[in-house]
């Protein structure tokens, strides 16, 4: 009976935000820190038409409550977009908006998964992601797995899941271009997670939050399209990324019209609609993403190889995504991690820490490329040579 | 084990929206039908302002991930309105952005109660919270309240209140204004409620969406500022109502700076923030609510009296919100109630169902008298009439 003053266990389970602990040592240093610890952009909004006096006459009411599955033609462009970009074959009624991936995420994990389930989370992951599933009172299966593959491409795939198999796994969280470790499964390396999803029954919750944001000759391909797995499959997107508008919270989700349906409800729920403005808002720059997105994704591939040139340590070029990820054990000379930490945030550099992302990636830093502008990335960077280098 | 194809079990338990069982009725009659059912507002934004080239100009970041607990400014602005306008004396640590009161209660119900555990939730209440606590796996007990009061206003709160009272109970749903009745609590109902709850170390969930938005002499008090109370309750407004902003799906939530952590978390969980540039655009209408509330009150009240006036059944004329509710038992004329729901669709008006407010209203509609032009107002309430007082 957790009266006043408790509050439920399920809060109790749930960490703390990434940067929720370094909150009042980053107040001190304030302008002074570099923010590498967000995935963000340091570039402004591209698109002026939005925020034209024309905008509000041609909306005029974009104040209002839009039908909870979202504004009919901002559905519309996102089914082209699926069906020409995706390669998927959907239709209006597969799809609804959500407030950004989070939303679409969070309503998906209480939507499929009963109390004490379990769920099976290929790391490292995003930290948001294993609170959603505490919330819901199920359980996250830790599987180490997007660093393997960069290792060991050619992995057996279904024989290292099925170790974690239970009679209480549901689901399985998919994440590619993967975030923190840039990492984007080739076709045969998905085809495997389909099949291992397939034949064990699990919903594949896909988390394609990094679309478009993908370097090189490397390929996307989203799991829901590959063969018999559209039924069994909750694709994720958000405007936040690729489309640098994380500040109107906007994402949706893609799958079979049962699912849909029930998922709405439990969105619904828990915010009940996405903003309609942020929706009209979207509509154009979803027209124009030919033009926009491979210029974004050029500039964003110079920051990444620039930033890795700088970085005196050796670390994995990422295949998409805007981070680097990598192990500090061999320069902590003498020094905890989190000594270390502190020494950049002394520094003047924010970084996310490994542990966020799993259990086993406790000795990982994780910094965003994009977030801040070149000149102040490359100033970060140099920070971090110097305290990674330093001999004890 | 509920994997694919198979949801969540808690997904069963939500009652689909109240507006989801008409949606293909309603589709057929497009723009034949008025939409009286959901509570929103006729008039177009009153603000220029926010949507004006030089918003751009001042508001570079408008795209990009804000603190989650909101932008500073707009917090500011929110502490100053509390404290001048309602009561409070409260600072920025107490508050938090939300996307909407809808957002703010579910993170509350999630964060406060454990699964099975119970909550009182005062009746005729707002269709989706008693969904919000299935959502946690609670248990919804409703209490036979509201329309009690106009009829009993010295009811004996505590007695009545505490039949209902286990020794799972772990908190209270109190909103007033309410919707759907439109009763404001008098100081001395409202002292009662407070001192129940804290009695019986309940948290309080005070529901404040229709702030602002109260009629004639009545007087808007909220729970929390009353001696004591501040700790116990979680105070849940929004931008929805009085300020006419739906589609920004922007709301705030007011407590002890602890819980204010502590529901933060969740909400980030649930959709990370709300949207950076809907706080943005509500610092300005902020500003300017002392010039702009009271005419869009004085406006309402006008329409509520016209409504009532023209309604030729008697019904009870709401101290707040913007809502009719009432008895159409005595209109049935051999019919049931969904034929008469049906005969309206027909007729061409859509309206709420009592049953969604609780048990007991199983007999009653709900009519929003402000969410279409007052002349298709007029021509639904004419309907109206035609088809309650049609004789069998």
């Amino acid at each position: 009976m957790p009266r006043f003053p408790e509050f439920a266990q399920r809060i109790h389970r749930l960490q703390p935000s990434v940067f929720e602990k370094y909150r009042t040592r980053m107040k001190e240093k304030r302008s002074f820190l570099i923010h590498l610890h967000i995935g963000d952009t340091y570039l402004p909004p591209d698109y002026q038409l939005p925020i034209d006096p024309e905008f509000l006459k041609s909306k005029p009411y974009f104040n209002r409550y839009c039908n909870t599955f979202g504004v009919d033609s901002f559905r519309r462009m996102l089914e082209s977009k699926l069906n020409e970009d995706n390669g998927f074959k959907v239709e209006v009624e597969n799809i609804f908006a959500t407030s950004g991936a989070t939303n679409a995420l969070s309503a998906s994990v209480l939507s499929l998964l009963n109390p004490g389930e379990e769920i099976l989370v290929l790391t490292p992951c995003w930290p948001f992601f294993p609170g959603m599933v505490e919330l819901a009172d199920a359980r996250v299966v830790q599987v180490s797995f997007y660093l393997r593959l960069y290792q060991e491409p050619e992995l057996n795939i279904s024989g290292h899941l099925e170790k974690y198999l239970t009679s209480s796994t549901s689901a399985l969280y998919l994440n590619t271009p993967n975030n923190p470790s840039g990492k984007v499964l080739n076709l045969s390396q998905l085809r495997q997670v389909a099949e291992f999803a397939r034949k064990h029954q699990l919903w594949i919750i896909s988390d394609e939050a990094y679309d478009g944001l993908i370097f090189d000759k490397h390929q996307q391909h989203c799991v829901a399209t590959l063969p018999g797995m559209f039924e069994q499959t909750l694709s994720i997107f958000t405007f936040s990324k690729s489309f640098m508008f994380a500040g109107l919270r906007l994402g949706y989700l893609v799958g079979p019209e049962s699912a849909i349906r029930v998922i709405n409800k439990t969105m619904v729920h828990q915010l009940y609609s996405p903003s309609t403005l942020s929706q009209y808002m979207m509509i154009e720059p979803l027209k124009k993403r030919h033009s926009w997105i491979p210029r974004l994704r050029d500039h964003y591939q110079e920051l990444r190889d620039s930033s890795i040139r700088q970085l005196e340590i050796p670390v994995q070029s990422p295949e998409g995504t805007y981070f680097l990820f990598f192990s500090i054990r061999d320069y902590l000379n003498g020094r905890t991690y989190w000594q270390v930490i502190d020494e950049l945030i002394e520094a003047g550099v924010a970084v996310a820490a490994g542990e966020d992302f799993g259990k086993d990636f406790g000795d990982y830093i994780r910094i965003c490329f994009t977030g801040e502008r070149p000149e102040r990335v490359k100033l970060a960077i140099e920070r971090i040579n110097k305290v990674l280098l330093k001999k004890s």
